[in-house]
């Protein structure tokens, strides 16, 4: 496995794997890789010649009273199960090494995909991300890149960004894997205490309470949020950020519930703030 | 010689260039060629083995006050003149195949050097430069593309894209092409009336009065300036928008003239704003 920390070495790699006529698969990380992060990996093994790990804790997608400092890391640990897993490339770059003296350019995906649900909650964080994927694609080259369908918001962000910016690269979403009681996968799982650990399902069976609603024929978005609302206040740990009901891939609000849509809650237990999702569709 | 309007077809025949392992040249052009276009062109051909040109007047770089409804095109006559030079390929998309529904994506550099000069006058003018280049980066994929200096703080705020962004194209630079009596060749030059014609050689005059101040031992960039603006006040037809004298390529304010530096105009001449500047170096 071979393993860099700097850009221009990586992108010589990257021309001389892809002069061979190779498919790049690439999964970015933030790293402290759980099993969500290797079922990427093995997606990409299947579809791709050469397959890519980034391991980079972006600053940029942090706000100033976020969990960047505290967020978890175990370089160690992660190559280890990379190499496991057959990956040829892993790239850790320095903070220093992505945003060199005098960076200053941004890309920023507009409109209300990037507006609601965690845009609102965390100003300036898709603008964060939009702007490290755009450079890892640079850097990277990949010819397929694969992002989890737990950051369901970010993945049609990048979707969008590949399209309005003709980036050459496809965006294969691979499913959220979970825990054996449904807790979806996430690093920051780590900061939960036994107590909250177990409080946390209460997102997974929310999302199945508000499936089984729509199952049993509730089509107004609003009366869905506000019963799956009332479900998640029923665990006294839970603190709710956001329960929202939109349309895919554009997160519109929607009148009646039709089609494509995704049912995305954030959900604070105790200071840890958990995302997930469901991504559903009726006549 | 291959002409496109659509991405599609355009990013298949370039990713055949690529794979008999041609060097791709990109000359990017708002159209309506002058001879300064064709220099970037002749660069072109000496140092790539195809040379794209894209015309594309690009919508998101004009205020709203500005002229792009009366910015000049004349497709036929463009077509003519690169065939002659033997020009591989041009790409002359639309506004709406360039901008797609629901397009919502923004490149933006940030900072002095998008804020002074052109970018004080023009708000906006640069992000929409930014998103623009971008995008036909990725369509084109050039491994050079080639600028001229007159466009000097376009130019170094693109280097600055391409190396914050990580953008995988060497950037050439090109030196203004010019008039017998010194006007720096623009497309905008057909809007001038003949009297106006000849008022605006003043351009050219104050960068010449102002490189013979340096060489007589001018440093103090506010006295250049002055002298300067004073200069082309002498010609009634003349309105100042700026006389800058700043460093190069960060174009950041100078107490002393030291280095490589900038004398640059912004000059209304009737009612076309007209652009030119000189790159000077001093110890």
């Amino acid at each position: 496995m071979r393993f860099f920390t700097e850009i221009k070495p990586l992108k010589t790699y990257v021309a001389e794997q892809k002069r061979e006529g190779k498919i790049i698969g690439f999964v970015p990380t933030m790293g402290y890789l759980h099993d969500g992060h290797l079922s990427l990996v093995r997606k990409a093994k299947l579809q791709a010649d050469v397959v890519i790990v980034s391991i980079f804790v972006n600053p940029l997608q942090f706000g100033p009273n976020e969990d960047f400092a505290k967020y978890p890391r175990d370089l160690e640990r992660d190559l280890a199960l990379l190499q496991e897993e057959g990956v040829d490339c892993v790239f850790a770059p320095s903070a220093e090494e992505m945003y060199k003296e005098g960076f200053s350019t941004f890309v920023e995906v507009n409109g209300e995909i990037t507006e609601v649900m965690c845009g609102k909650s965390r100003p300036g964080h898709f603008k964060g991300v939009a702007t490290v994927v755009t450079k890892l694609f640079n850097i990277v080259t990949p010819d397929l890149a694969f992002f989890g369908q737990k950051d369901a918001q970010q993945l049609f962000i990048i979707e969008k960004l590949v399209r309005d910016l003709n980036l050459n690269v496809e965006i294969v979403s691979v499913p959220t894997r979970r825990e054996e009681d449904g807790l979806a996968m996430s690093s920051r799982n780590t900061y939960l205490n036994p107590e909250e650990r177990k409080a946390a399902t209460i997102l997974y069976r929310a999302l199945k309470c508000g499936e089984e609603l729509v199952l049993a024929g509730e089509r107004n978005p609003e009366r869905l949020k506000k019963l799956i609302e009332e479900f998640i206040k029923t665990e006294p740990l839970a603190r709710i950020d956001y329960v929202e009901v939109r349309s895919v891939p554009d997160l519109k609000a929607m009148d009646v519930i039709k089609g494509k849509f995704i049912i995305a809650l954030a959900v604070y237990i105790g200071s840890t703030r958990l995302i997930d999702n469901f991504i559903l569709e009726v006549d």
